[in-house]
């Protein structure tokens, strides 16, 4: 089965996903001094970090997909499950932009985060499989310790959470900050291949 | 006439649909207690469920097409005709999800799965009309008895609804369930074509 | 320049514009009676009405880039013309759907759908102007008599709204109605290509 | 890399954004006078403003895009620092549309479109680096006068705006009237290649 519609499904949904989040940066009608926009700097701060986020989801299942020659059944499913916890992403987003530093909209938050990347490595996982133990995908993926690492640090993050409010945001933007350098394992192990 | 863009107006369609019904799933400014989040699991619940109907029409739907070679103005409008029944999922699961168990918002639901099931099955008969009685296609719909049980299924939900408010969601997820487990039928009947 | 991506942004804009329209047909939290529904009957309506057009512009765009070969900077600005158009028309709809039979929604309505043909035809127009007068396209427009009538039609629904607000629905319906009979001239002259 | 994912992501991003401010073009219930019409004058003005922004963008990406041939990582990030700032449009032409001609909501707007300018600029940079100094695409840019001019138009609107609240808006108009001329810069150095 060809993995075009899987993409092009995947491109809506997370072309969706990180451009509704905006509708929360509303400024409330009859306001128009520098002092409104407060009231939406954390609104912003939460945008910010999500559309990095799904920026980080599309580029690594771009990666991913590129490396891939074709789908089944199973991987649509897997797909499916990792886009339902990333369709949660701006729900999320709004109750911790509204409530900053308080602790379940940061826990919830977590949650999700923790969610979309076990089911980002299902469906990683799922890939693999079906490309055989031996694919250039395989030698790829590697040991993935980068995902592992940080579904480890969400779940630090959560834990945390209960001592003090603030450390779930930095551990959020620090995992965020480490994906920003893209991943370069299937690029050159592509590359490798093609010489 | 080629199906590119049918597949791509639709991917765009369910995209959306399956995206912005999540904007339901808002929780009230100024609370930020776990209690909060139980305003959002009736909502919530619901999101799953026509999160997994919409995952499963994009499955079919790619199941379809993919045994496709061209589609007619006719099949457009089949199409049209789908994504109208599915367009009003968001509004229904809306209404279900913030009055559960009531009696209307129940039925209503199952009144758009029951038409959306009809429209599927238009939409297969009239590509499997297109492209003739001996395709692989029609070969690979055999007699559709998943379709035509689910359509009986969503009728016995509308009705028994009269009797118990609880019975029509046992039914919306028993038939969702029975989707989950992928359709095989074209995998392998153009697998055994290729042979 | 090649109409690929042109074909893609106008299926991303229309997917969006049919699909956003449904927000409207919310039903306030504490209804769960039938009674309800009646809120949303005309919603429901003008609802119908703008799929059915949206949908007649998306099958139309689709058979008139069918025709086409490739596309110029001047056909791009026509398209988002006609685009911009379309985007209005959830803006107008929610209005005619929530003020049944008021003159100046009605009116409104009509100035758009007045537009959009206008902005349909200027697009046609710069296509045959690029692909010749001897083109297939050409030949396949014909005097496109059913797309200058429904122009008229809509601009006759504007003037006889002041004598009575039944009137437009009627035309409104009505034009939607002749369009759902699928347009064969761009198939037909097509096929006859092709022989 | 191939670059039909971060073309059809982009496509994708770029059509919700220019369709979802129609979202701001309400009429309150209970209106349907031609009055209720002056209500959304001016979030209409501001909406066709940002209508031609999106449309300029989209139309400038897709000519460099086709003169591209592939994308690297960093591309894919650049990319989406452009859609990042392009996002925020509709959330301040919703500030702007709401407070006409208020001196902090037309600072924010330009800041707005000073940050898509240079996002845009760092893209075409990363693109131009990418396929090397004698690539067709780096002849096809030349200067790229029209965008320094109007980034530094952007910034002049942001100054100007603390003297007069109006000046920013005949700024904004015409920068968007210049790039309404379409740029053959591409088209014609990519026609020279093919002779």
């Amino acid at each position: 089965m060809s993995k075009g519609r899987l993409e092009a499904f995947s491109d809506g949904v997370l072309a969706i996903i990180i451009t509704i989040m905006v509708l929360d940066l509303r400024i409330p009608r009859g306001t128009s001094n520098l002092a409104a926009l407060q009231i939406v700097v954390s609104p912003f701060v939460a945008y910010v970090l999500s559309f990095i986020y799904i920026g980080i989801y599309w580029n690594n299942h771009h990666h991913l997909l590129q490396a891939s020659h074709s789908v089944n059944g199973k991987i649509l499913w897997a797909n499916l499950h990792l886009l339902f916890w990333l369709s949660l992403i701006p729900a999320v987003t709004a109750w911790m932009g509204q409530e900053p530093f308080r602790l379940w909209p940061s826990v919830i938050y977590g949650v999700v985060l923790l969610m979309s990347g076990v089911a980002y490595s299902i469906l990683q996982r799922s890939l693999v499989m079906h490309h055989g133990k031996d694919s250039p995908l395989r030698r790829a993926m590697g040991s993935d310790a980068k995902g592992k690492i940080s579904i480890a640090l969400y779940a630090l993050a959560i834990a945390l959470a209960f001592l003090n409010s603030k450390i779930p945001y930095l551990l959020y933007f620090g995992v965020a900050l480490v994906w920003l350098i893209p991943d370069r394992r299937i690029e050159r192990s592509l590359g490798k291949d093609n010489q």
